[in-house]
């Protein structure tokens, strides 16, 4: 995608660590609807020094606000002259279809990064042409960063983060995770979201599951991967699997970091207790 | 004060950088209802092993989540060894008295660390009581911590820890604050909580104004302050005020620091972006 409408409107802006958290809006023509992100743009960025981005996506029920505000990521981001950028977590808005139960782990705030194809769905949820497409060419557009990018996410975004990695390895240097859910055709929260979003033929589930993807992929195509999760995780047993992963990663001879952390849970507590290790992790491979 | 209910009721608990966040509830026999604080416990914290402690007075509209969600001080905090506490920022629940319009700068939410004198704020706007003496007894019966203790706060809060360690040196190691509200008696936001806790005879008020205690202060009972102001700060001009402060350190010769930040607004994007300079400054006389 080379043509972007970059039409923006700056919603907030804050000073943070020499650099500057912004958040906008702009009409997604992917996504058919107005959507909100948020970039942190460090000290060092400028025309002259276009910088390397981390995209981070979020887990279900959570917008750009939720890493921006909790993590903790921009003092190391600002010291390593990093962006990052938070896109929401599915499109939303008037007519845009949601679970007629409002659950939270289906519908807005819960696009799991894919491109659905089942109605009423197909209409709008395509993050994953957005996350992956349309919103890095405006990012590129708009802002002095590089092309070089990483991608990270926790949860749903974890999966997110994973699955467009590991399909797209010519678009990242590196990929993590925190508590990602890892093979998401066979937890409840990515059964149920799949057969919304892709309907009930399982092939089709397969390009969005990635223990899946990471076990089939060809050895030339690997990228560092590092994936973080707690042990007291309440959704570890049941939803997250990283397990399953681990086995795909010996598989493919994939080299996936995968360190478990007794004590922690699925919450920002943890997130922002190891998001130094992720930044300095990409960082090896984004800052030349 | 000696004797303190140490019935609490934990409502949670995080694993963070190695040390635990945890929330809970008791009643509050000061303020005569049930509370919630929270405290961040370095790893270092244990019965053989006491740490200093950090309490955080936040400002208006914000609980005990607020500093610990979006500060992103446990990192150094687990590094130097302070645990950290934040109370509420009023009384809450049925029966305790509020703004009859709702207003976000009296009532709940908006205690402003002074015990109240007039109706219908007596019954239970002690917040001075118990910051300063019940939640602190509180604290050192139920938790591996020292009594040595520094406070800090941000705009309402900020007022907060300078106003009760001005009146109280003896009880803190050293103060700081992040734009506070620095001259009350001469503010709206000052003006209309004093009116209405303290009523209308403004000599009162004096005993909570950071400016008016920090020119009256003897020498004997100077402490190490350190205030930090953004000066893109929406409520710079109209409520903060911190050239009065400024001023009155000056004619008591009180060791104040004074640091204003081009850029930078009233978020917890600023107070981020220099809390481990306010870690670091506390450690000096917190940590032997």
């Amino acid at each position: 995608m080379t043509d972007v409408n970059t039409d923006v409107e700056r919603l907030s802006q804050n000073k943070s660590f020499g650099g500057w958290h912004k958040q906008y809006r702009h009409q997604s023509a992917v996504l058919n609807c107005s959507m909100r992100f948020a970039i942190f743009l460090p000290p060092q960025a400028s025309n002259d020094n276009p910088v390397p981005v981390l995209y981070w996506l979020s887990g279900l029920t959570c917008s750009d606000e939720n890493f921006m505000q909790k993590a903790g990521a921009q003092r190391l981001a600002a010291e390593l002259g990093i962006a990052i950028v938070a896109p929401d977590t599915s499109p939303r808005g008037e007519g845009i279809a949601d679970d007629p139960q409002g659950a939270y782990d289906l519908g807005l705030g819960a696009g799991f990064y894919l491109n659905a194809t089942q109605p009423p769905w197909a209409a709008h949820y395509r993050m994953e042409d957005y996350v992956l497409q349309e919103l890095p060419a405006l990012i590129e557009a708009l802002f002095p960063v590089s092309d070089k990018r990483a991608i990270s996410g926790h949860s749903m975004g974890g999966h997110g983060a994973l699955t467009l990695a590991l399909k797209n390895p010519q678009r990242f240097t590196s990929v993590s995770a925190f508590s990602p859910i890892s093979n998401p055709s066979r937890c409840p929260w990515g059964i149920k979201a799949f057969s919304a979003y892709l309907g009930n033929d399982r092939e089709q589930w397969l390009a969005y599951d990635s223990s899946e993807l990471m076990r089939n992929s060809p050895q030339g195509e690997h990228l560092p991967a590092l994936v973080d999760q707690g042990l007291a995780d309440d959704f570890l047993s049941n939803q997250l699997h990283p397990e399953t992963l681990e086995d795909a990663a010996q598989a493919s001879n994939y080299p996936l970091t995968l360190r478990r952390h007794e004590g922690y849970d699925h919450s920002y507590y943890f997130i922002s207790s190891f998001i130094d290790d992720h930044l300095r992790f990409h960082a090896q491979y984004l800052v030349a």
